[in-house]
């Protein structure tokens, strides 16, 4: 039980041009595969960003975590806080929400050592799945048809094609629906103006008259705008995501919107729940392992929720299947989980590490894996694979605006633009 | 890890005269142990109140608990809700704090099995201990020399005299301290008009100048009077424990008093969060496994008293070693702990049905107990002495109104009567 190694395995793997309200996607995603190797020989997993800050928080509290029990997370969330805050360079901020960021991960593998070492699976060491199957949402993207060439790149298409218009939104929704039998739907939006955005939902809603809706802008609209999209999607939405920028932003359209409002932006770490509440700025969070602190801390923080009478879903960012394993535990294990989850995993599912046979959708959801924590092993050649993606790319930061920028040079990141 | 049985062990054991707002301790303290026998012979120990209705609500559920997994108790604690719903008779309220309290021990009970099924500590499995030894504070009491003669029962004096006025009270906290080391100290005050309080906690200052003090007259006084006592005792005072009934009250005591205040009765469900936070009425929460949910929950408890900036300490109730155990790990896995625990184990330590050995006060701390799971084992012939204890005493409730009347008739326990 006690961890003799910590393997972290930065990987790239490749990615579709999804656009959102800050650019469109890279064609390599970074992301990290943590292994604990355990004194015994257990190996408990974990995945997280794979971005540079990440990495080297991850390389400075490696040396402390060797010797540590994955039983103590306590005293490993402590000692990275510590590592972690001394590594702060003179003058510099320490950085909390980065050591959430590491613990989490850490935390994750943790809890799937536990999981093995007493044969447990995840979701039975959070108190037992209440769900057999998780619900997760369609996450719909509009998107090019294609990474255009680039750099003497060719073209890299891909099987989705474009979705530029409310009729490639609905044949995008089709085609996913299709295969993995979501039952309610999500938008990235932000991306076009909201005019054109509020006639995608519609038609969505056409096509689809009995799945909830979401559109989720990231920010990209004014409270004005935000107020009169919410008044326009009454009833159509089940809930709006992230209009605005900030809690205050956030509870002056929360004030007048008729349906919830939700978030991943605004209430990211527990300093930002007390005046979230107070101001009554969000109605629904998207909670996120990966970054409030690992698998216990997320349940815990769906309680909270409840207790302040919030409903609870699932953030998601590009993943692979130890996230989605991890996703898919903890969800399980959360009676107050309101609203199916967010997942990417459609997206980048083409190369994932893990093997395949445990992680599968029916019906919109992802069964709970079964057998001894996450439930899920590693393909070590596909491993193998994405980490030479990764080295060969040289990159160490996603960059979205930047790359949008090559083909747009005057592309607008700005918050609250519309 | 299957539960075949649930044994539920009402049991009764000497208590002495201690004096509260609302009365007088009885000579007996009804309490229970709770025994859940799994089908590979594994059993999960937990100790609850012994009021009929806590008993006839084990009951109602036992059946109902048979067949299901340690690990599930979310499916437990819905299972519970469900069962105690449905019992709720026509016209009837439904109980929630009545199911917290079942599935609470019964939480407990389980986590004891999983430790001993996984071979871990019971803090372990909540995430490790931050600390080896969990403070605890010298409760004090005033008291009566003796269980004055009754109905033809001869008196019954005990070890520790009477303690009526600021000289019998530091005479307590100096026996008490001399043989336990405990590092603060909290008075049950409420007892004498609220000058002859402040004067025992001034002498307690005086002969102990480094031990944090805490007072709880257990809502006996006025706002008015909450505010004179928090003005006279800016200093002195570590925190000042419900001084006034209701949230609102408190919120007005503590706009004033320059110290923390504290509560385990205006906030003893999720429900009382929201508004005593907007209100700012609790500047510390005494948490209570014992009816917050068992040990996980407590846990999470505490991490939103963080969240929202509100101080830890914990309550305690007449107990034997069994809640003593689960205090200790749950307080020791418990990183926002900000203050010493309570606890009455000092006044019925005579009667523990744990086996001796385990549980032992290292200056005025537990240290936490090893060993899987709680740590502790039961004394059958003790258990089987203070049960048949309990069926001879034919008592069902705790009336320490009614029995100081037996002595006083025209004793009053109003709240906010000083
Ligand atoms: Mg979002
Ligand atoms: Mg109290």
């Amino acid at each position: 039980m006690l961890i003799r190694d910590v393997r972290i395995t930065p990987v790239a793997f490749r990615d579709p041009p999804l656009l959102n309200a800050i650019g469109v996607h890279e064609p390599l995603v970074l992301r990290c595969i943590v292994r604990l190797v355990l004194d015994d020989g257990v190996v408990g997993l974990g995945e997280c960003a794979g971005q540079r800050p990440q990495l080297d928080r991850l390389a400075a509290v490696r040396p402390h975590l060797i010797g540590m029990s994955v039983f103590d997370t306590n005293g490993i969330e402590r000692t990275i806080g510590t590592v972690l805050r001394a590594g702060t360079p003179p003058g510099g901020t320490p950085d909390p929400m980065g050591a959430r960021n590491a613990f989490s991960v850490i935390e994750t593998a943790c809890m799937d050592a536990q999981g093995r070492l007493t044969g447990r699976s995840v979701s039975e060491l959070l108190g037992g799945a209440v769900r057999a199957t998780v619900p997760f949402s369609a996450y719909l993207f509009y998107k090019w048809a294609e990474h255009p060439p680039l750099d003497g790149r060719p073209a890299i298409p891909d099987e989705w094609g474009a979705a530029l218009d409310p009729a490639g939104v609905v044949d995008q929704a089709k085609a996913m629906i299709e295969e993995y039998g979501f039952r309610s739907i999500k938008l990235k939006g932000g991306v076009f103006p909201p005019d054109e955005e509020i006639a995608a939902v519609r038609a969505l809603r056409a096509a689809f008259p009995d799945h909830p809706l979401r559109i989720d802008p990231n920010c990209a609209w004014t409270v004005e705008t935000a107020r009169r999209v919410a008044a326009e999607l009454d009833g159509v939405l089940e809930y709006l995501e992230d209009p605005v920028p900030g809690i205050a932003g956030m509870a002056r359209v929360a004030a007048t919107a008729p349906m919830p409002l939700a978030t991943n932006m605004c209430v990211v770490a527990p300093e930002h729940l007390p005046p979230a509440i107070a101001q009554d700025a969000v109605q629904v969070l998207l909670t996120d392992h990966h970054y409030w602190g690992g698998l216990r801390r997320t349940g815990e923080l769906a309680r909270l929720c409840a207790t302040f009478g919030i409903g609870v879903s699932m953030h998601s960012n590009s993943h692979l299947g130890v996230s989605l394993a991890a996703m898919t535990h903890v969800a399980a294990a959360t009676p107050e989980l309101t609203y199916a989850c967010d997942t990417h995993y459609p997206w980048n599912r083409r190369d994932d590490v893990v093997r395949p046979g445990v992680l599968r959708f029916a019906d919109g959801g992802v069964p709970v894996p079964e057998g001894p924590g996450l439930g899920v092993e590693l393909d070590d050649e596909v491993l193998d694979r994405l980490h030479r993606a990764y080295l060969a790319a040289r990159r160490e930061a996603r960059d979205d605006t930047g790359y949008m920028r090559r083909f747009d040079p005057a592309f607008d990141p700005s918050p609250a633009r519309w």
